[in-house]
């Protein structure tokens, strides 16, 4: 009997937050699309904390969202608490976070992409990636499902979370799985391996769940949402929610000293684990070791959602055995009596060094095979989501035989992201921060869709609703600034005025009414423009130098080893990177300007 | 390192309709209960049609109801479509049935378990079953979890469902596992076998899930709710529901045809299953080779939620391979370009006779262990949570050393179900008919309270709430009644008049106003036991009749051996089911009146 055959453009394979982001972009721009995961009932499933958004992460899904992609309008439509972080602080550390209903989140994102033209979503077991040589390169050619069956597509798109290889650590107690309950992926590690990736491990972890019933509120400082919670998508005009409250509480000494007395039996000190976890969401066990100073951690209680008791705690993810787990809430505050739902774990991973891939995700060894989100070395959804709108949109523009896109490093978080990873790599699971940014004012959550929903809709993204708004948004923050231009208060035109810093908008409305009509999106886009005027053409002049280095492309094809004055290590990495233009070589790790300076004089040649 | 301990009353393993109707049904009893689930996210999982209710299944839910449980509530909180079958025959073929959303409604079964006192739900893979021996019996003492931790309990409920030993079939394509997308359950298997228990095998299955987008349902029959929707609680007043329709379709030759041809590889006829699946739920290719001259079967097309495009297709399960599947569909009006979600498939899985339990549901090998559901070798969600409030109430009250309770076959179909089980056994998984009741007209859908909700308040299983809308309904009937009685139309008293045909309620209330204070409910009984008054009364007779036979207990020690006179099969019989009546001992099958004879005969000396 011959397999059975279906045939697609694009096939994503896992439906979590990377590859339900790449199925719907790549559906978008008009690829027949199948979205392959082995149980329906995890489409989108937040497999850690419940919230959405952060320092830097809430910007990427404002960015999401701004290319119309799935994240922003999810979590507008389930989330249960939101708050703008660092509002006092200067516009570009301003960053939404939400708290979300998790299984309405859930069932959002599936009916998304339920209902999103183009695309299939399918449960199946991928047990196999099929490939054919052409040339000296292997070629995508579709993947093998349990059930003797072949989908065929130009493109593959890998996101495979947790799943490769994975095994999840309680104590000793070792099983199987890349989450609670849940099975492992086999077949596409043995994939990897022949089409000869390297793959690496990282670890990562998440704390018990507790029954709201059990906990006693009484004595907690309660973290309200804002009074006026802000939507994290450009096309929610008002969030219509009912915001629950989280709690916060402490550890102290006697669960430090119940740690530290316990850390032989901890999987990431006893040898157990010895891969590398994120850096900045340590354990419980990695708390007390590495900040043994600090004589408590803040934790924070968040409810799982509107009907559930399930409560997530914040702050105290954990791989240590259960028995120290039971008696570690026992003595923090609040918690005395509460009842473990699950309890903590460990989990670790294969994941697939980046500077294997293209800066448009597409693996250099594998034409059409794509890779998003952990499997990258990343940690976090929104992490994830962005990349996964970068593979689809470009495995589907691929396939069609259009020319792939990224956005810069001045355009989006996204872009620091994806060039970051195949630039780079990464030796720890990587997270988005704010640092990581060079031009940080101009990459703000406020103008996502500025930077970003014009080349979307160039390459056919985004919906016409969405394309209206941002027109008509367009049109506000320009008859605002003429409006500014135009307004004289004590002499000094609208615009000069409104830099001082105790003048705001509602101030400037009151002395040129005129501006009343002018939206609050737009407005909020014209004072962070003219307040931070001076900063911002800075920025941007520096932007434009650098684009001069990144208009310098290096052809793929490139022989470093002809340039014999160049050093050996900056030859073997030069070769292994291939960056795409001067810019992005003048990144890669160890490469020197002098590097850079070789490199330039046989490009002009 | 020692074993890690907690203590409780009642433990129960599996948390879908069986697991939670008894740990919820424990904990309410006063037992300190732990329910055990290896997944947390599929408590009160709908693995099959997303439905409750149907003939003699919504009688039981609305005894579950009558005692407490929560299957009730639930689906009037979650159901999308109500109707009630069969409401033009008489009142003891009323039956409630409603389409849910299953999403919503395993939400709803989850939070009321995690807000249940008493009762603690987590996350836990049993590895053992712990038992010491007690003179000649063994007694439960616990079960053993992995991660090294024991849970004491002097009683244990299994509800195991498809999940012991399970084998999922698709074609020739066999997977372990009891659902898609999940795993199996192994330690318990080894457990059974250990303690001597005798196993046997049975088959279910499932048709393929479709997406609503890619179905045509133009020229589809619809299907409506009620126009009056009635609730399956006693405690709903009135339903609050957005109804959505279910839409019919038909097989017809040609996809006959292709399952003929395809037999060959369908497992159930190639003998890769050899064991028995449900008779009234047949497979496809079942319909075809036993109903060969139907040139087509009904098709329903019933939506999963209010949030999701996923369509059941009820009248189609099947194991056929995923081509045949893929072919099936394209053939079938309104289905032609239907994109499948899921596929379908059979399950294998282990089954324990129910002749080895006591009528409570307690192993007779094994003091304090109890079992409920698909592990008793019955089918259907319904038939689940009745055994699982019945094992779980005797659970506690075991514990509790108080004397076990079962309602007998003249006042619910739950008491038929338990007896039937117990008494006969079962060689196909068992499902409820209204047939199967000797008594039909006495266990109706209307009076399940009546019935139920006495017994259930003297055990302690319904709340305060509960318990005075009981009452309010008793008096509103007994004050009908009266007024009725008083009342003189034509010269009849009322309640002879309200017999003629042509009358229904609101004539009655048309002549004699006094009757419009009394609520719908009560009402309604009235006129049943009014009208059907002659009917009702023999069955009563024939009851009183058969607890003459039922009040003659037979010690559970009687030694069979020594009736010599006693034929070897009846020797044999007896001596397994060690009935506990003389009653239920006349109901094993192959036993005569001349045995039962025998028996009363040595139990009179």
């Amino acid at each position: 009997m011959t397999a059975i055959v279906y045939h697609y453009d694009v096939v994503v394979i896992g439906a979590g937050h990377a590859g339900t982001e790449a199925a719907a972009a790549a559906a978008r721009l008009g690829a027949k699309t199948a979205l392959l995961t082995t149980n329906l009932d995890t489409v989108g499933q937040m497999s850690c904390n419940p919230a959405i958004g952060g320092v830097a992460k809430g910007q990427i899904v404002r960015e999401v969202d701004a290319m119309g992609g799935l994240m922003g309008e999810a979590i507008d439509a389930t989330g249960i608490q939101f708050r703008m972080l660092n509002r006092r602080k200067g516009p570009a550390m301003h960053s939404p976070r939400a708290q979300a209903d998790k299984r309405a989140y859930q069932s959002y994102i599936k009916a998304k992409i339920e209902t999103q033209h183009n695309l299939d979503l399918r449960q199946e077991t991928v047990e196999d990636i099929v490939t054919e040589t052409v040339g000296d390169r292997e070629r995508i050619v579709g993947v093998k499902v349990r059930g003797d069956a072949i989908y065929r597509a130009s493109a593959v798109v890998l996101t495979t979370g947790t799943f490769l290889q994975a095994i999840m650590h309680v104590g000793t107690a070792q099983t199987a799985g890349g989450r609670g309950g849940e099975g492992t992926t086999s077949g596409i590690s043995g994939a990897l391996d022949r089409l000869g990736f390297e793959v690496e491990r990282f670890k990562t972890g998440t704390p018990a769940r507790l029954n709201a019933r059990t906990i006693d509120y009484s004595n907690l400082e309660e973290q309200p949402g804002d009074d006026d919670p802000q939507a994290f998508s450009f096309l929610t005009d008002k969030l219509n929610v009912q915001q629950v409250p989280c709690h916060i509480t402490y550890t102290n000494e006697a669960v430090h000293d119940l740690v530290r007395a316990n850390l032989d039996r901890a999987p990431i000190y006893s040898g157990q684990i010895s891969s590398t976890g994120p850096r900045y969401c340590p354990s419980i066990e990695d708390k007390v070791v590495r900040f043994a100073d600090k004589s408590q951690h803040q934790l924070f209680l968040e409810p799982e959602g509107h009907h559930t008791q399930e409560v997530y705690v914040n702050g105290i993810s954990t791989s240590l055995p259960r028995d120290v787990q039971d008696q570690m809430f026992k003595k923090i505050v609040g918690l005395e009596n509460a009842s473990i739902m699950r309890y903590g774990y460990a989990v670790e991973y294969d994941f697939c060094p980046p500077t294997q891939l293209w800066p448009h995700l597409e693996a250099k060894s594998t034409g059409g095979l794509f890779f998003a989100g952990q499997i990258n070395g990343t940690t976090g959804y929104e992490e994830a989501a962005g990349q996964g709108l970068i593979a689809g949109a470009n495995a589907a523009l691929t396939v069609a035989g259009k020319p792939t896109w990224i956005p810069t490093r001045d355009q989006a978080y996204i872009g620091v992201l994806v060039d970051d990873l195949v630039t780079a790599g990464t030796d720890e699971p990587y997270r988005m921060f704010t640092s990581r940014a060079e031009y940080r004012l101009l990459l703000r959550q406020d103008n996502a869709d500025r930077r970003l929903t014009g080349d979307a809709d160039a390459l056919g993204l985004i919906t016409a609703d969405r394309r209206e708004r941002f027109a008509t948004k367009l049109e506000h923050i320009d008859r605002a600034i003429a409006i500014l231009k135009a307004a004289r208060i004590d002499r000094a035109p609208g615009d000069v005025y409104l830099r001082r810093p105790e003048i705001d908008w509602s101030a400037m409305c009151a002395l040129v009414p005129e501006l009343s009509v002018i939206d609050k999106s737009a407005a909020e886009q014209v004072v962070h423009d003219v307040k931070y005027e001076g900063y911002i053409s800075r920025q941007k002049l520096e932007v434009e130098k650098q684009h001069r280095l990144a208009d310098k492309r290096i052809p793929t094809s490139f022989d470093y080893q002809k340039i014999s004055a160049l050093r050996n290590e900056a030859r073997e990495k030069l070769s292994k990177v291939r960056p795409l233009s001067l810019d992005q070589a003048k990144r890669i790790s160890g490469i020197t300007p002098a590097d850079i300076a070789l490199v330039m004089a046989h490009l002009d040649h």
